[in-house]
């Protein structure tokens, strides 16, 4: 990736990044529709059709930064970030049918057009597929780590379903599901990114925990932006987790701060689904009150600032700075 | 399995042959237990509930029979047994949401007891806890021969899928399903057992196709039989397959033997849904007149003497003459 481009010295923007590696997320692209060859035709239309919705490639992007790390030129990491990426498309194909989506990204989702069974099986192929073809690079590491990613990601979903509406989960329970269903797959591509690069287990162990300091920053980030009003957005309808039955920080955080009626009344409410505007609008205004958005934001501050400290392992370089924009960039925007 | 029997000369009985490895068909099962260690209580529940259900570990035992055909004590065979069960659950759950299915082998499927999500969630546990425990054996060819039965297996659900209420579908497509989504499972069952037991790369092939021709059997003995009158079930509701818009091979070889109008009205019929009980009895006169059912006994006893003839680079052993029983038996009973 951007290989022979000289070091920047200064400051990236993020833009500037898409830039220098634009070459690299293509090729990424084409190894996204080479790999896409099952025998089932409709397969191939359903994956395409979600691969084709908009989404950043941030997994590959950063699987292929931390490849560059060590200043090696990494072999097979665009591939990899290929699959990956079919890994986290697989797990948007189910969660629009757990979540009964009918829009991703503005677009019609998956379900809508084929079904939930067409969907549920296309996710079920992008992901034994993404496995088979990781299975053929034979490095035992990226093999495990690529595993145990999956494996966290379904613990998460099932332990998120297990909390929808459940108002008194505790703050460690929720960064659990967090760590296991966004940080898991972000910390193996950052991992898996860096064993192609022929780093130290020791530094492969800081690229899993950056990857996991930074899908946790990101969610908390999600959380935050979901219960704050956005002056660019004003369309924007706050509150939407909540309306599905799920509980994030600043709702675990605000909870102990209600006057003991109030919290009473909005816990039934949440575990009877029975959540109104009314409700919402109140809540909000607590958790101003009680400073549980600021809190929120401090946590994810947090969690980005640990993330950096694990790339201290690593000497500077153009990859690194990307990494640290990147980093930035995911708790500031939808990715 | 059975290390230190003595080697039987004669036939066995398929009894005899659960009593010779009761003792490692137990320790399977307590590896099945054991693995099931997720941290979501709720998958461990509804992974029990089907694990339970009283299927008849045909796949671990199938795994540790070709482990033993070299004659060397084979390591590890016992917990991928384990393992590849888990992977056939997975396909079981998922499979039972597809087809909305109430009942499975006479108690309440996990989706009629904690719904969809739950199901297709613990699905995708128990595939991703198997690849990562499979990972951990850091045998390649092990690793290949799972991916890919788990990338077939999802390319077969989806083919049947399309294929559902097609009733031109061709014999070659029909078999290419069958082969993928029942097939390739046991073929890498009896592949990695192979391994296992340390058999040359020509003999792992030979146990390959020894599976994938045992499963084509066993799938076109059960198309055979959702046809065929059994007296000793007389309360058995012929043609549920077909009620269910699932084309299998009596039906396509039956087709271009009907008269034009009868061959059209049903093809309509299939395609609309529109199948009635009347259709049904007419099929299956036509299906005897032209002898499609017997045409399907014969493929499907082709496919066992394939596999049998498979096993003939092998020397003769209590674990050979324990797989040409297992296979006799796989299209004589519902396994």
């Amino acid at each position: 990736m951007a290989s022979g481009q000289p070091v920047v010295q200064r400051s990236l923007t993020m833009d500037e990044i898409w830039d220098l590696y634009r070459r690299d997320l293509e090729e990424i692209e084409s190894h996204i529709r080479h790999n896409l060859n099952s025998d089932a035709p409709l397969i191939n239309e359903i994956s395409a059709h979600i691969l084709d919705g908009g989404g950043k490639r941030i997994r590959p992007l950063l699987l292929s930064l931390c490849a560059r790390l060590t200043g090696y030129v990494p072999k097979d990491d665009l591939v990899l970030g290929s699959l990956i990426e079919f890994i986290h498309t697989a797990t948007l194909l189910h969660d629009d049918v757990l979540d009964e989506a009918a829009l991703r990204r503005g677009r019609p989702t998956a379900r809508r057009i084929w079904g939930n069974r067409a969907s549920i099986l296309a996710g079920d192929y992008l992901y034994s597929r993404a496995m088979h073809h990781i299975a053929a690079f034979k490095n035992h590491d990226v093999n495990d780590a690529m595993a145990l990613a999956c494996r966290r990601l379904a613990e998460g979903e099932i332990l998120q379903l297990c909390a929808n509406r459940q108002p008194l989960l505790s703050e460690s329970e929720y960064l659990r599901i967090v760590e296991y269903k966004t940080g898991a797959l972000l910390a193996a591509a950052c991992k898996v990114g860096g064993l192609m690069g022929g780093v130290s287990p020791l530094q492969a162990e800081e690229l899993y925990q950056f990857g996991l300091n930074l899908g946790i920053a990101f969610q908390l980030a999600d959380d935050w932006l979901d219960y704050t009003a956005d002056e660019k957005n004003l369309g924007k309808t706050l509150g939407q987790d909540l309306m599905q039955g799920m509980v994030t920080l600043p709702l675990i955080h605000v909870l102990p701060c209600l006057p003991a009626d109030d919290r009473r009344t909005l816990v039934g409410n949440i575990e009877r689904n029975a959540v109104e505007e009314g409700d919402l609008l109140q809540l909000t205004a607590h958790m101003h009150q009680h400073g549980s958005l600021r809190y929120t934001g401090a946590r994810s501050r947090e969690y980005i600032d640990a993330a950096l400290s694990n790339l201290t392992a690593f000497e500077d370089s153009t990859a690194k700075r990307a990494l640290i924009v990147v980093a930035d960039y995911m708790v500031n925007r939808d990715c």
